[in-house]
């Protein structure tokens, strides 16, 4: 499988890693658009959010109760998670990622 | 309870709603920051990204699921899911809502 991620997951491109499970990786992004810029991955391949299915969901809550978790123990009150889906949206890597980003102030969503 | 989304919920405030089961509602967001933008919420008070734990992220893999499942019956193949945690990164109500965002060109992410 030629996708950068699941080469990152697999040990087989190296990543500065944050927190990582059985389920899932958070590493921090290599061409970060705040301060703070994580990357939240599930370890099984799905392409992004358009991928998200009953089968492959339990992952999600699982990597949301991370991000919460993770945050508050560092004192990172203030953030903001976002998924592109689709080139048009922003989406470079077609493994589905949030990205956690933290900043003085967030700019417009869109 | 004073919490708009709430309201939304219980009927009490109007709403163009896009989709609604026993967990969850979709809908317009009023103040549109992309030509297509929608909210998903949970029904529970939940107020952020920040309050997902084991006891309630079950309604996050939900949330997910129908995102994925409403944007492709919608033909919508290019979109950003943002949640905003935290006045900083411009969440103006505390009660956990996913924006849906989609148009032409998505910019900056923060």
């Amino acid at each position: 499988m030629d996708c950068v991620f699941c080469k990152i997951v697999a040990g087989e491109l190296p990543s500065t890693k944050l927190y990582e499970d059985d389920q899932m990786l958070v590493f921090q992004d290599i061409a970060p658009a705040a301060p703070l810029h994580y990357l939240a991955i599930p370890k099984t391949h799905i392409p992004g959010v358009d991928g998200i299915t009953a089968d492959n969901s339990a992952v999600i809550a699982h990597i949301f109760e991370k991000i919460a978790a993770l945050t508050a123990e560092r004192g990172i009150s203030d953030y903001r998670v976002v998924s592109n889906v689709g080139e048009q949206a922003g989406q470079t890597v077609r493994h589905l990622h949030f990205h956690i980003l933290s900043g003085p102030k967030g700019g417009p969503m869109y």
